[in-house]
C-alpha cells in the first residue's frame, strides 16, 4: 500500500501497483477529510520552500525584497504573502543566467531530461528536471490516470508530438510507470495522422492521450478515409494542452465520436507533473491534487485568493520537485473553483468548468467579455457544422465587429440558412451580443495538429 | 561493479555505474578472452534457446520442420543448423496473427511499450518489449556508450524522431540509464532545424545523436544562419539507421564539421538493443557485443558462418530478450569481419568497414556491383562538392548508364569543369565504370531529415 510519505522530497516505491478493483492508487491520501489534507500539504509546503530557500538564488531574492524566510512560514496566510512569479519573470532570468536561469537548485550534472517551450513567440525557456523529478512525476501521473480509470492492461496511444512539449513526455512517464503498454506514436510530420489511423485499427489501442482538436482532426481524416472512429474502440481519451476536453460539446462531439470518455487534465508544461489538474473516472472537472502541486484560485485584481464557488486566476506552487521548482505561478488562466463533494470521494478541490479561458485571451467586443471557449461550446453543441471554427474581431469606423466562420460537417445536404440562423442566435443569446455568421464550404478552416489558434483580431490596438 | 550475470534473462542494478576514469562498464565481461566469451555467450544462447522453444509458437512451427529441439544445442555448430528469419516471415506472420504475430512470447499485457517499421513499403512490422526487455536495452546502451566515452556528466542531444522508429528511444533509454542530460529534441516536423540549431547553440549539449545525413543537413542549415557548427561544441556525434558514420570520408566530414568524434553504431530495430553494433572510442569499426545480441556473418549464398577477414550477411540472434526474440535474424545487409584485437582491449570481433552495403542495394551496372556507399565515400572525399549526391541508373537502348549528380559546396567560387573531372576519374579508378557526372547547382538535391534515398534506377526491370 502507497502510504502517506513523511521524507522530503518522497520517494516512491516503483514496484507498487493498487489491486486492479482498488479506486484509489494511494488510499491513504485520496481518502484524507479537507483538514487532514491541509495539514498534509501544509507539510509538505514548508519543505519545499525551505528547500527553495536553500538553493534557489533567484527565490532568495525575490523573498528577501518582502523580508521572508522559510520558518515564518506557519499557516497558508503567511505563505499567501509571498510574491507571485510570472512566466516573462523566468524567462528574464534565463536571459540574465543561461540557460538554466538562477532557479536551477540541482548541479548541472544532475540534470536527467531537458525540454522546453516551443517558444513560437519570443524567446523559449528551459525546463530542467532531475531523475527524481521524472520518476515523481511518472508516479503522480500514474497515480492520476488510475483514478480516472485506467489500469496496466491498457494500450495507450500517445498522439502527440515529442520534442520540447512535455505534455506527450508527462503522459509516457506515467503509462510506463503503470505498466500499460505505451505506444508513443508521436504527431506532427507530414502524413503522420493517416498512418496514426491505421495504426489505430492495426493496434487497437484503449486509451489516447492528445489535444482536443488533433483527436476531432484525426477523427475526419478516418472518416475521409471511410473509417468510423467508433471501430478503433478506445475506452478513454485524456488530454492536455488546450481548454477543449472541459468544454461541455467538445467533450460530448469528443465522446460521440469515439465512444469512450473523455478526460481533462493539464495545468502548464513549468507545473510538471502538469497532471496534478485532472479529472476522475466522474469527470465533473478536474480536480487540484493539491498534495502533488498546491494550488491557489486568486482574484485578477485583488490578488487575493478567492473563496470556493469564485473566479480566479490558478497559481501554482511545486511540492516535491527538485529541479526548478516553481512557487505562486501565476498561470494567467482563468477558472472557477468549489469543494462540492464529487461521488469520488476524494477531498480536493474541482474546476467544475474546466480552464475555460485567459486573462488575456479574453475578447472584449463593444464592452462585452467574450471567451473563445464559449463560442466553441456553442458551435460544437449545433448538429450539422463541423467541429472547426474561427473567431475575425474587426473595427469597422469605431464599430467592433465579431464574426464567427464554420463549416457544414461532411455528413450531408444541410438547410444552410437554418444553420445559420441558429448559431447565430445561440450565439446572441449566450454572448449577449449581436454576432455575424459565415459558413465556409466543408474543409476550409485550417485542421491542427497540436494547439489550436481560433482568434483573429484584426483591430489596429493589437 | 557489475558482474558477469547467471541469472536468465538477466537483471540488471539500475543504480550501478562505473567510476568516470574506468574504461568498461563492465570490466568482468570485456576483458574476458576470446574463449572465455564463447562459453559465455554459449550459456546464454543456450537459455534464450530453450525460452524460445517454450514460449514462441513462432519459432517451435520453424524449428520442429527441422527436427530441432533445445537440448540439441550443445555448441555454436549445432546452433549454425538452425533455420533463417526473414523479415518478410516475420510480417507475413503478423498479417495472420495479428498485431504482434506468433512470435510475441509474453502476454500482451505484459507488453511496456509498442513500436514499429514506418512501413513506407507494405506493411508495417510491430514490435513489443516487455518492461525487463527495455530495462536490459536501457543497460546494453549505456554499457556501449560508456565504451564510446559517453559519461553522466554529457548532455545529449537527441535529433531523431521520436515515432514509431526505434533509433531515438534506444538512444534516450541508453543516455535516461546512464544518468547523462537527455536533451530529447526529436526532428522531423517542418522547421525544427531551425529550432535545433538555436537550442544547440543555447543549451550547448555535449553530444548529439541522430543520422548521419541529419546531422549534415543541420550544419549546412546551421551555415546558412551564419552559423560555425563547431560553436555547438560538441564532443562526441554517435550515429544510426544508415551507413554513413562508418563511410571513412563522412566520417572525416562529420568530424572537421563540428570538431567532435564521430561514433558508428547500429543493427536493426527488430534487434533491439540495436547498439549491440557499436564502435568503442578508438572508432576501429563497429564492435559485435556478442554477449548482448549474438551475431554471425553469414556468406549470402552457401549460407555458411565465414571465417574472419571475409566478407558476409550479418545475421543477429538475441541473448537476453523476452518479447519477440529473434533467432538468426538474416539482416540482408553487407560486411567484413575480422578479429584482430582492437587497441580497448575486448574481445568482440568488428566490422572495420562498418555496415557497407546491402544485397539488395547494391547496383548491378554492365555487370560491374556498384555499393551507393562507395558513391558516398568518393563524393565526400572531394573538397569543393556538397555533401549531398544522388545516383541514377538508366537505360539507353541496351546500354545501363550511371549518372552521379554532385552539387558544389557553398564556400564560394568553384572551377566547376575541374571538380566534374576529378570526379568522374576517382570513380572510374574506384569502381571501374564510366560514370556520367551531372553539376547540379548548389541546394539542388534533396536534403534528408531521417534516412537519406540516393539512388533511383530507371531501368525497366525494376
Amino acid at each position: 500500500m502507497n502510504k502517506v510519505e513523511t521524507k522530503w522530497p518522497p520517494t516512491y516505491d516503483r514496484s507498487y501497483l493498487p489491486k486492479n478493483d482498488e479506486p484509489y492508487w494511494n488510499r491513504e491520501v485520496e481518502t484524507m477529510d479537507a483538514e487532514q489534507l491541509r495539514q498534509h500539504v501544509l507539510e509538505k509546503l514548508k519543505r519545499q520552500i525551505r528547500y527553495v530557500y536553500d538553493h534557489s538564488p533567484f527565490y532568495r531574492k525575490k523573498w528577501s525584497a518582502v523580508g521572508f524566510e522559510p520558518g515564518d512560514l506557519k499557516d497558508f496566510k503567511d505563505f499567501e504573502m509571498l510574491p507571485f512569479t510570472t512566466k516573462q519573470e523566468l524567462r528574464e532570468d534565463q536571459l540574465e543566467n543561461p540557460p538554466f536561469g538562477s532557479n536551477l537548485c540541482i548541479s548541472p550534472d544532475e540534470i536527467y531530461h531537458i525540454h522546453g517551450t516551443s517558444g513560437t513567440t519570443g524567446k523559449p525557456t528551459v525546463f530542467a528536471l532531475s531523475k527524481g523529478d521524472w520518476e515523481r512525476m511518472a508516479e503522480a501521473h500514474a497515480r492520476i490516470m488510475w483514478g480516472f480509470g485506467l489500469r496496466p492492461t491498457d494500450k495507450v496511444f500517445i498522439g502527440s508530438v515529442f520534442s520540447l512539449y512535455m505534455g506527450s513526455w508527462g503522459a509516457l512517464a506515467g503509462v510506463e510507470r503503470m505498466g500499460a503498454a505505451a505506444f508513443p506514436f508521436g504527431a506532427g510530420q507530414p502524413g503522420q495522422t493517416e498512418k496514426a489511423v491505421r495504426w489505430l485499427l492495426d493496434v487497437k489501442p484503449t486509451a489516447f492521450y492528445g489535444t482536443p482538436s488533433y483527436a476531432l482532426y484525426l477523427a475526419e481524416k478516418a472518416k475521409e478515409m471511410g473509417i468510423d472512429p467508433k471501430e478503433f474502440n478506445i475506452r478513454i481519451l485524456f488530454f492536455s494542452g488546450e481548454p477543449g476536453a472541459g468544454v461541455p460539446s467538445t467533450r460530448k462531439r469528443i465522446e460521440e465520436t469515439f465512444g469512450g470518455i473523455c478526460v481533462d487534465t493539464g495545468s502548464m508544461a513549468e507545473m510538471t507533473p502538469w497532471m496534478a489538474n485532472g479529472e476522475c473516472m466522474h469527470r465533473q472537472g478536474m480536480h487540484l491534487w493539491q498534495d502533488i502541486v498546491y494550488t491557489e484560485l486568486v482574484h485578477p485584481e485583488t490578488k487575493q485568493v478567492v473563496p470556493y464557488g469564485e473566479e480566479g486566476v490558478p497559481v501554482y506552487t511545486h511540492l516535491e520537485r527538485e529541479a526548478q521548482p516553481m512557487v505562486r505561478l501565476w498561470s494567467g488562466d482563468l477558472s472557477l473553483w468549489t469543494n462540492e463533494p464529487c461521488p469520488c470521494g476524494r477531498p480536493y478541490p474541482r474546476l467544475p468548468k474546466g480552464i475555460y479561458g485567459r486573462a488575456d485571451d479574453m475578447i472584449v467586443v463593444r464592452g462585452v467579455n467574450v471567451y473563445p471557449s464559449a463560442v466553441e461550446d456553442i458551435v460544437r453543441s449545433i448538429d450539422g457544422l463541423s467541429d472547426e471554427f474561427r473567431i475575425v474581431v474587426t473595427r469597422e469606423n469605431i464599430m467592433d465587429e465579431l464574426t464567427v466562420q464554420v463549416e457544414p460537417d461532411t455528413a450531408g445536404a444541410h438547410d444552410t440558412n437554418a444553420l445559420t440562423n441558429t448559431l447565430q442566435q445561440k450565439l446572441k443569446t449566450v454572448l449577449g451580443l449581436t454576432v455575424q455568421v459565415e459558413l465556409l464550404p466543408a474543409g476550409t478552416l485550417e485542421r491542427t495538429e497540436f494547439k489550436a489558434r481560433r482568434v483573429i483580431d484584426k483591430r489596429s490596438f493589437k
